[in-house]
């Protein structure tokens, strides 16, 4: 799914309120958004008792392009507000990537 | 939870076969034995279509030590023959991170 390293993760760590209050739709449309972003690499996601939202990028000017970007921004904003009690974004640099994919 | 960048990363990326055979026993065993670890930051995990798991890490070098303690290179091996039907590791270097934590 990714290439070879190095590339950029973007690692979203989040605890959500209660209730979906536009969260969904609002999620589902910064997917969509992303993915056509320049530099975009693609994005792995899990939530359980905590959510995890990883973004992979091809530099680090694509990151920023993709946070400064309008609606993004708004989201952001009403993320803050609504939807999370916490959040960790944490920027790395992919160093190296192995895999097991015995079907592939 | 982690300390100022740089540090690092393993994020590892999984989807599990049916049936536990033995997983959750393993699972917990190895994030016991992950934080008795030399070098050890802490782990964040959630599963839902995929799994997530992601360990922090002060050095790569930790992180080699960790990936050759005996007990978890069976655990890997088990993982590999029984547990996963894919998975990905992803070696990152956690450049910069933020956090938005209003109650904290």
């Amino acid at each position: 799914m990714t290439p070879a390293p190095p590339y950029y993760a973007v690692i979203f760590t989040s605890q959500r309120t209660a209730g979906d209050q536009g969260y969904a739709k609002t999620a589902a449309r910064m997917m969509e958004l992303a993915a056509r972003q320049p530099g975009y690499l693609g994005v792995e996601h899990a939530r359980e008792e905590i959510g995890i939202t990883i973004s992979y990028w091809e530099s680090l000017r694509a990151i920023a392009g993709w946070k400064a970007e309008a609606e993004h921004q708004w989201a952001q904003q009403r993320g803050r507000e609504q939807w999370y009690s916490w959040y960790t974004v944490r920027i790395c640099r992919v160093e190296r990537a192995y895999e097991f994919r015995p079907d592939a």
